[in-house]
């Protein structure tokens, strides 16, 4: 079976020349199209787009949009100069503001603008190699979280899914799979964008897992009749003190989860940000409502009508069970000592 | 200003001749389209698709579809004899099975096919009788539910509705605006019909009360900002016990109200049904699966994907405030006393 490619974000998010490449997650897998970037600002441009999801993928979609503009400057015979520096700088913010609730974004794009400190002229080399590290790093954690989550999964588990987890959750399952155990996947269709009717459905059908899709008012219902074992979200971003920023939806999945006494996982890769100390720190981004007033182009409502659209939730950590990370699971109100384990 | 259609079952569900007049809910408000019935089997075919929705009019529609069938009868001079009556009993059996959750449905019918017991040859006007005294009872029942279900409301208020909780929604907002209370809606689209976002903010929206659409996975969020002071929707059913059978979301939107400690109210128009003992006994409806899978015809999601469509939930009664009838407003431990007040 081949992987399905949202597995491996160097299939997704890749450079070829002076290019970015970016899979359309809009279209997937309807269409299989691709977006490319040519300048920071056109990267910057389709993360706001939604052109890439998830905040892991976005951070390196983001650091390459960076690496463009380093390219840019170099072209340009401004290596080394106060006015290369200025233009980076200007790109960092540019591409820093295009989702403001993931801190991933944010922390790789600083560590690349480190290479610039100590003036030496071969910065665009180191800055490739901190984002071949990231590329790796994330990676490496996506197979070790979705290794040890797959530790959590009983055979015959039927697990519950809002947006897309990521590869994490698809590792998990094809782990779980070499384990022998038999998993099915309910997913939330995650409405305005679908993620998980596109992504997450699409994944894990094309592992061979057993998938339905339910709309995203019928969560509370398929616990209340047994039919969830587990529930499996990621966290664009997790604050020190355990709460869980992720996909809108998330908070009240979590809710019906807690009523019912399902335990709710987090695949939480990296562990949380250190420099976010409680979840109302936590900028939540407000997309444009247009998004919610239409499918597809076309119009669900009437004209009088506005919409409204926080793209991500606060779910607290008492609801939920464990953080499952590359170093291992923490509950919530641990998950701080993930950075001095 | 004009009264929104929906708020009369008398311009959306209609018989001129022997036609009856069904304005297509699923194309409302984009499109203003009838569907045309002159069967009882053409009824119950539009009943089953979703072209009337709300457990009162679709109560409404079936009988019509049992007065064409009675037509039927009497052209076919059959009345009053054995055939006729096996031909009644088959369309009354035929339209109560179109949707199974509501109750209405079943109670309308049976009290018209009443009219066939004392073998009398009028039956036809009998029936007939019977069905424009539920319509005017009906239309009764949204004005005095929705007046007194204007008195909670504050000036001020935002309330969050679910699906379309019928015209003693419209009623309560039309009430409140005489009194001079400033309210504003918030509508979840409920997803995979968009009731919501179709009728219930179309409706508002002419009324002039500002309404803003939300996907189904944003109420939790929006409770947590402190943007809800109250939430409204209807009921299909509601048991003796105090249970609440509604548009699948309802549950979910209920765990979120009182994590919140946010008020819920049931528009219960004409009470509980007293055949229903407890929420247990109330048969949830399972419609085709595909309609989650597909948006206007559009598939969103992979080919291998099962759809699952239960249409409605079952909310406990210990999470609501009350029930709002047109005798008044009941705890839901206390709403069998409907019965006898």
């Amino acid at each position: 079976m081949t992987k399905p490619i949202l597995m491996d974000i160097n299939h997704t998010v890749f450079l070829s020349g002076n290019c970015l490449h970016l899979l359309d997650r809009r279209l997937f897998p309807q269409m299989i199209q691709e977006v490319r970037c040519y300048s920071y600002e056109e990267v910057a441009q389709a993360i706001q787009d939604m052109v890439v999801q998830g905040a892991g993928d976005i951070a390196i979609a983001a650091g390459y949009g960076l690496y463009l503009a380093g390219k840019n400057v170099e072209n340009a015979g401004t290596l080394g100069t106060q006015v290369g520096r200025t233009f980076l700088q200007l790109a960092r913010n540019r591409l820093i503001h295009t989702r403001p609730t993931g801190f991933h974004l944010k922390g790789l794009l600083d560590k690349m603008m480190e290479s610039l400190e100590d003036q030496s002229s071969d910065w665009p080399c180191k800055m490739q190699a901190v984002l071949q590290r990231a590329i790796k790093k994330q990676q490496n954690r996506s197979e070790s979280t979705g290794k040890r989550a797959a530790e959590i999964l009983k055979d015959g588990d039927t697990i519950l899914t809002h947006c897309f987890p990521g590869a994490g959750l698809l590792y998990m399952l094809q782990y779980a799979q070499e384990q022998g155990k038999e998993i099915k996947v309910i997913a939330t269709e995650t409405r305005p964008y679908l993620q998980g009717a596109r992504l997450t459905a699409w994944g894990a059908s094309e592992l061979g897992i057993p998938v339905t899709l339910i709309s995203d008012n019928m969560a509370a219902y398929c616990m209340s009749r047994g039919m969830i074992d587990k529930v499996f979200t990621a966290a664009d971003r997790i604050a020190m003190d355990g709460t869980i920023a992720n996909k809108v939806g998330t908070f009240q999945i979590a809710l019906a989860a807690k009523y019912h006494q399902i335990p709710m996982y987090i695949l939480g890769y990296g562990g949380p940000d250190r420099n976010t100390v409680t979840g109302d720190a936590i900028p939540i981004e407000f997309r444009d409502p247009n998004e919610v007033l239409q499918f597809h182009g076309i119009k669900i409502t009437a004209d009088k009508v506005a919409g409204f659209y926080p793209a991500f939730d606060l779910t607290p950590g008492d609801l939920v069970q464990g953080i499952i990370t590359d170093k291992g699971m923490y509950t919530p109100a641990q998950i701080s000592l993930y950075w001095s384990s």
